[in-house]
């Protein structure tokens, strides 16, 4: 539900409508953008390198900001989705490591699978109507 | 955040993790097609017709089903997206009519540019290399 409270009113309420949509659209986006990443990844990756890769495609989309990965990743982990090891690092603090597991494999399937239904049924209702 | 508790565990943390998965990818995107839907509108529409459709397009998707949209319209109202007026009905409960709101056609732009953008965003990342 994108707005939940009357508060849409004006310059303010429109802000806060499109902060809310966007929000509510990264939820899920985010875990299958980072499930897809490690799951093409070679070896195994930590928070930092998966946030430069996605801000090398699309530097100006804050959606998915370093700060905003840590939790997913914590979370997936939790969640059986991916494994995850320490590593002493040179310099500064360890660093966790992260590949997918057999079980992401299965959700992310499952995930791909819900994203491209999805997907295309919201297009087939905003897009501009084609004459092809 | 994709999976917040540590259930995903088996076939039942599986399924889940997808039902978690389709209701927070559909929050924001229920929104979006209703205001899209009104805006293509030639006339005002109640839930059931809205409703009606969806499923015509999409019968499988239960995501969009009636129920679900009702509470979005209603917040879409009070949050001044949507204008709405009751209509008697001959036979059963009088009906709710809605129209998009010079409001709600600002942020159905809004919404519509976040979406093309995350939708592009997510599609980089985990649809196949193409090669062309």
């Amino acid at each position: 539900m994108a707005v939940e409270d009357p508060e849409a009113e004006g310059a303010e309420g429109l802000e806060s409508a499109e902060k809310k949509f966007q929000r509510e659209l990264n939820a899920g986006l985010i875990a299958l953008v980072l499930l897809s990443v490690l799951d093409r990844a070679d070896e195994d990756l930590y928070g930092y390198q998966i946030a430069k890769q996605l801000q090398a495609v699309a530097p100006g989309l804050s959606v998915f900001k370093q700060g905003a990965l840590y939790p997913v990743l914590r979370n997936m982990s939790a969640g059986g989705l991916l494994a995850s090891r320490v590593v002493p690092s040179y310099a500064g603090p360890p660093r966790r490591y992260y590949r997918i597991t057999d079980q992401g494999r299965v959700v992310l399937k499952q995930w791909l699978g819900i994203w491209e239904q999805t997907r295309d049924f919201v297009d087939l209702f905003t897009q501009p109507v084609r004459n092809d």
